[in-house]
């Protein structure tokens, strides 16, 4: 199936997240979504619009914190200036997609779906035919999530669990549950019963089926939101009576245990890039050492893992399995591939030692 | 036995070598003398001064390459002018330490001392009082090496093999002959005899001994440099014509052959610093993670080896063994302490490269 531009189809893409575990490349004021970590040249929100630009066109609507607004309204030129959106402070991903749902029910949008600004989708026609399915099915009432089949036991993201198949779309399936990260022993029970996907945090949906399920679990939140897209002068005002909950919380969950979510299938890979290690095997195998930048900068002898030479400066790596060495103007950072989250540690550290220019 | 000033005694440095296993802290440009490799705030050089001034106050001789002589000067401050001397090109010790003898002989000093720029020396009073042993035997005629005990079967270092004891001299031992690195199991066959202390390049003699003991084995080298210091002006023109060899092979060796050299044992800690698995062991054990620098730059977790922040960016450093990490303005240096001394590798790509600024 090759998906072209789906008219009345608009894309919401939430620009959120520190992505602490990425320090030094990542900070609170540079977070993950504007860098290239991929070394594509573009950034993962420049890619996330590109990939979702063939269905889409302009109906773009990104949501991110005011601090980020000007670097994101400068990486996706071209954009109407109605298609950024910026949250006067960070409230989770419930008050973020649920404006979005908002200001699109106001705008007349049909169909909705909401996809990160910092995950990794090498296969961007095999995203866009899984999404026109999930569209589909969502001009339906269903929320529909994708659901990303699994390539090894991973403890990092949640699943979700199929159900029946749905009369009349060839691949949704009803959805069971969403359940939360769980451990590799868990996850391993859930790969060899088929059941289970990765649950990418994809969902699509008519904006006002949205807003009503979250209104059947909090009609103030859902009335404040729509108050918001009508009359902008109260964002403001009424944001900082929203809840900070995740939309898997406060929607997902809820809906799916009342048996009004369907997935579809995404036959692609993805990921999230949540450290240095995934963004390691996302971009090489084991026996390499790959060398995201400036290659020539990187003297590389006898060893493997990933090197980010992002200061200019020669960056020599000897002997040295699985090792990730990330080279910023103001900070660098050495360590393994397996003790790749605990850079989230150094980034406490530095808090408390008042660095907060480099956290 | 403590050591005082010694009247008719100079001290003679050289200060030579590019330290191309400390890439990226020692360069061409900027050699392993010049930089503080122990965390005292004070060069190699200038350790080596302060070490050896109780014995000689004003009375040394530093011999330096042209290119360093303004560093040199730059860091001994109070020196006479006349208390460097710029080598037009590198010709190997025996030019170096020859030259200096010629001028002494030609200022009426009674014995020398050589002593390298560049070795690391904790103990100084041990030290001086070896010194002082070895200038008593010295205006005996002998040309006296200070023989350092051995703490592990090293295949870095050459060894002196001792011999019968030197009467009237208490310490003193003749030297039946210097042996070049051996590999590390007949280093360990050394060690076994007791026979065996390692060479250290320290030594001791009258300067007309040393000239003379040269003039046996190549008379127009040792009548070069005597020409060299009685007319200064002919040092351009008669350098380049004075032979590249090592000080052992011209003199100390066939003089040892000839029973004319002795040695001191040295009861103090010692090294050469060759690398940086060898300057991780002289500053911390190995449990350690040794912080050269301004440790406050240092974020450390579950790391040992050594840390050398000297950008002024933080560097942090998690879960590596025997780590290496060097971190300076234009280069940066990641590997382990047993591939440390690879740094000459990538130091030779580099001049391949071009990379002139960085070597």
């Amino acid at each position: 199936m090759v998906a072209d531009e789906i008219p009345g189809f608009w894309a919401v893409v939430p620009a959120g997240g520190a992505g602490t575990r990425l320090w030094p490349l990542s900070r609170s004021g540079s977070p993950k979504f504007l860098h290239d970590l991929t070394g594509t040249g573009h950034s993962l929100l420049e890619q996330t619009r590109d990939r979702l630009a063939p269905l889409v066109a302009e109906r773009l609507l990104v949501v991110t914190g005011a601090a980020h607004e000007d670097a994101v309204r400068g990486q996706l030129t071209g954009l109407p200036g109605d298609a950024v959106v910026a949250e006067p402070s960070a409230r989770d991903s419930m008050a973020a997609i649920g404006l979005a749902a908002a200001i699109l029910e106001h705008r007349g949008a049909e169909v909705m779906g909401s996809f990160a600004a910092d995950h990794v989708i090498p296969d961007a026609a095999a995203f866009r035919a899984a999404v026109a399915e999930a569209v589909a099915a969502a001009r339906d009432g269903w929320l529909v999530t994708i659901g990303i089949e699994p390539t090894f036991p991973s403890s990092a993201f949640g699943y979700v669990r199929q159900g029946d198949p749905l009369a009349g779309h060839p691949t949704a399936r009803q959805v069971v549950e969403f359940v939360e990260k769980p451990s590799v022993p868990v996850a391993e029970e859930y790969l060899a019963t088929g059941s289970y996907r990765w649950n990418a945090g994809m969902f699509v949906v008519r904006p006002t089926v949205l807003l009503d399920l979250l209104a059947e679990q909090d009609p103030t939140f859902a009335a404040n939101l729509r108050t918001i897209a009508a009359e902008p002068g109260r964002l403001p005002e009424l944001w900082d009576r929203l809840p900070r909950i995740a939309i898997d919380h406060a929607v997902a969950e809820p809906a799916a245990a009342a048996g009004r979510v369907v997935t579809i299938p995404g036959a692609f890979g993805w990921d999230d890039v949540g450290d240095f290690d995934s963004l390691a095997g996302l971009l090489g195998d084991e026996e390499d050492c790959t060398i995201l930048g400036d290659s020539s900068l990187a003297q590389v002898i006898g060893a493997s893992g990933i090197v980010v030479p992002r200061s200019g400066r020669v960056v020599a790596v000897i002997g040295l399995d699985d090792v990730v060495v990330v080279d910023t103007p103001d900070a660098l950072l050495v360590t393994t591939r397996a003790r790749a989250q605990e850079v989230k540690k150094v980034v406490a550290a530095l808090k408390d030692q008042g660095r907060h220019d480099l956290t």
